[in-house]
């Protein structure tokens, strides 16, 4: 992202291809107020300008998203969308969101760190589709798959070119402008202005022999939410993804224990590198999903903390530890916390761990009905928090890709009442409540979910009752959970989930770190 | 309220008195879209027209709210009215809600069944106050009362040319379309235009000296809040005429179970009549709030069921019976649901009245942090339900005014997530997950809560937390409940609750009454 303030009371310079066009209108909004004017560059980036020895862009080959962990070919998808062309009165649609583009044409790529995606834009038609991707990251291979699904190539830089066409041949283009940026929007309605104007004089038809007057179809993408709720492959792959993720995890941390009784002095930076060092040994693993958060004591109260090797802290035994992670594997996503302590953790600490936990669980056990948005669930999660005066100012929970992006929409579960998108059957979200204490300690238990359907007893208003299956499989420092405070119901949950952990990832695990499970799996008597 | 539709394509007629502005401009709206008009009445009344032997408005004497029930002088709440008025730039404010002119006057009527209300407009400017009122139901009291608090009498027919002249006079009025009828915000509408085209021609200047070009501040009415906010005059009286109510219905309930005993065959409307007799010995009593919910069986199951005399039906043994009901007193207001069995109740009415009362628990428990809307609670009251796939189509709570109306806003606590109105200390709410099968039968409990800062041990954020203080002290049956469902907590909270109800209301009773409180207030074991 990028803006300039020119002499302060000037302009606003804007690099267009970098800002949605929503983000662009309300920059132009904020700024008019002020007196300020927004001024959209076309033929020219000005970091360009400055920044000469700029590393030229990625180029990685892409690859192909096997059939087998994406369930759904791109034909399909793509007879799919353009169901919803018609049903909207759009004969094209622009795709610049890079997870929907990858998810829609079963691609994966390298381009941005942590995200399996390439930069392109795709553009669907009624009839065609074109990838505007530089050609040189297309390997034959996926050349063949594209072209099986009539898919073609066009150069990365050609995009506006093809949008002013578009607009002249009199397409009614499909824009979600919360995510598509101000270049193309632009372009598009500036060209059907134009075309306006030639046509008020004569009256003229469309490709379709339709009378044209292409004026946009603004609304939301209808591929997010298709690339939310997962088939049953792809959820497949988020299972089996993380039971690899688990036994990684094992390993890391019976080995950071042996590390810590011998009194080693690791960085946070060290631990991160080693936990990468564990995962990268797993099948199919590509990369983390994010940057580790890695925090020792005080540190785990900064939300996105990121450390950095020289500055960092120095893991202590009597100090609380929080690991927020995850990877990136061919079959799928994850990110898993886990707040630990290596000695013996305070009253406060147990009490706050173990709030966090009640909320943890609370949300994993809740059964709500279909149409329900995710801000309903949020409290769920705090109310034990706020039982003694305690909150967490972050979300509960966010959508996650299936080999994708591990961050993702439409759905989300959390204070914010504006997203009203309901919670659906094969939707991945996290379970994150934290509680984070300034200067002292932050806590946070992370698993994800898939929205599943309940098989009640009852169907009240005949609908679907939903709630959780649990995908992340990986033990919950008991020592750090106050019984005193937790229902019988609750340490079922925790012994419940415990045997779960050890059913599922011991088969995957040996020696040392087979017996950390089986020491970390064991119940809390009722 | 009343409409008239004309040869069904031509007009919809409106009595302009009888519709509040907003709902007035929705019908309009919405009928213009089928190219039908709306016909706007101003000086004649069509019902008036046919119905000739329409019987006289009531015309009962208006009574003082005593201070010590009202806690707050009519001038100290003019006062806070009038700061509200600067602060807008308003020049007058016309109140219409009934229950608001009661509570800023600090007077009570019996113009509307159940409301102890008074027709009547209230016009408070910043220097006078006008209340437009049949003065005939102005004993000399109330006229030392209103001239004490320098409050002027009008009749209440000359409204309207009042509001003309206070555009002409250019006052600008605080309007709030929500509750002013459509008649008095078009006449002032109206004649702001009018003065507007004379004063276009010379500049002319308001009774300020400020140049006047009223065109109304349309926003919420400022006194809503101020009566849902509850001071601790208004709360003492909650209390205390909730124990009134309370040994008014010990007395009922055991009457009714010995009657039952006996075999006797009572009707849902002999029952109710008994309810009030009982209620109209008690100190300080009214009215009934509203009218009795007397539901035997399958009656329970329609919401807003009202039994009539010859066609209601005959109590029974074999079924459950749901009583919702509640009383106007000098000094409060009470609201109240039970729901009892006088046999055996079936496993399954047993479970779903246990997790009405889960939901109950967990919403008379919850507590939160300040700005919190009522929606956000709601799903606590509905959770366990939804764990077997059950639900119930209102919402869980709603304002309840002090000696006022039994419904009032601005606060609610439902599934609607459009009210953003946070749950403020002092406010009263009802309490009321229920459960309804259709043509089986109906369950609901119901208390009412006052909401209080709760001394949480920390305030993160800043922040007060808040809580429920109970106002209703009334057995709950426990033999509809299944403590196999129930947590120790929820066990200990029933107990709990039980303990109190003996202690506050048994003072106020005695032999079979007492004795039956006795019985209904043991503990179940845990």
């Amino acid at each position: 992202m990028m803006f300039w303030l020119l002499d302060a009371e000037l302009a606003l310079i804007l690099e267009q291809f970098l800002f949605s066009s929503d983000a662009a209108e309300e920059l132009k909004e904020a700024i008019a107020k002020k007196d300020h004017e927004l001024v959209l560059l076309y033929n020219i980036n000005l970091v360009d300008e400055v920044w000469k020895e700029r590393p030229k862009p990625p180029n990685k080959p892409v690859r192909i998203h096997d059939l087998k962990f994406a369930g759904l070919d791109v034909a399909s998808k793509l007879s799919f969308l353009r169901a919803e062309l018609n049903d909207a009165g759009a004969s094209a649609i622009i795709i610049s969101m890079l997870d929907e583009v990858a998810w829609l044409l079963n691609l994966r790529g390298s381009d941005v760190p942590h995200s399996p995606v390439v930069y392109a834009y795709l553009l669907v038609k009624t009839d065609t589709a074109e990838l505007f991707v530089d050609s040189s990251k297309i390997t034959p291979e996926v050349m063949d798959h594209l072209k099986n699904a009539g898919v073609e190539l066009r150069p990365y830089d050609k995009i506006l070119s093809e949008i002013e066409n578009l607009a002249k041949q009199g397409r009614n283009l499909w824009l979600d402008t919360s995510s598509v940026n101000t270049a193309i929007v632009n372009t598009y309605k500036c060209a059907c202005d134009k075309d306006l104007k030639k046509k008020s004089k004569a009256r003229v038809h469309d490709y379709n022999g339709r009378s044209a007057m292409p004026s946009g179809i603004y609304r939301a993408s209808p591929i997010s939410l298709g690339k939310a709720v997962k088939n049953d492959a792809e959820l497949q792959g988020m299972r089996n993804s993380h039971l690899r993720d688990a036994a990684a995890l094992a390993r890391f941390w019976v080995w950071l224990e042996e590390e810590i009784n011998k009194g080693a002095k690791l960085t946070e930076v060290e631990v991160a590198d080693k936990l990468l060092e564990f995962r990268s040994m797993q099948d199919g693993f590509i990369d983390t999903s994010f940057d580790t958060i890695s925090a020792s004591g005080a540190n785990g109260a900064v939300i996105h903390y990121k450390p950095e090797p020289g500055s960092c802290s120095v893991l202590d035994v009597e100090k609380l530890f929080l690991l927020d992670s995850g990877a990136q594997y061919v079959d799928g996503t994850t990110d898993i916390t886990r707040t630990v302590h290596f000695g013996e953790p305070t009253a406060r600490q147990k009490e706050c761990f173990t709030r966090v936990l009640q909320g943890h669980i609370a949300l994993d056990q809740a059964v709500f009905p279909e149409n329900t948005p995710g801000f309903v669930l949020d409290a769920f999660a705090r109310s034990s928090l706020w039982k003694i005066g305690l909150d967490y100012r972050h979300g509960t929970g966010h959508g996650v890709g299936a080999a994708l992006n591990v961050h993702e929409g439409p759905q989300s579960i959390s204070f914010r009442y504006g997203n009203l998108t309901s919670l659906q059957k094969g939707m991945v979200v996290s379970n994150e409540p934290g509680y984070y204490e300034d200067h002292a300690f932050g806590i946070r238990i992370e698993n994800l979910l898939s929205v599943v359907e309940m098989n009640t007893p009852n169907h009240f208003g005949g609908i679907g009752y939903l709630g959780f299956e649990k995908l992340t499989f990986v033990p919950i420092q008991t020592k750090m959970v106050d019984t005193a405070l937790l229902s019988s119901a609750e340490i079922n949950w925790l012994n419940d989930y415990h045997a779960q952990v050890w059913e599922k990832v011991s088969p995957l695990l040996e020696g040392s770190a087979s017996q950390w499970l089986w020491d970390n799996t064991q119940p809390l008597p009722i």
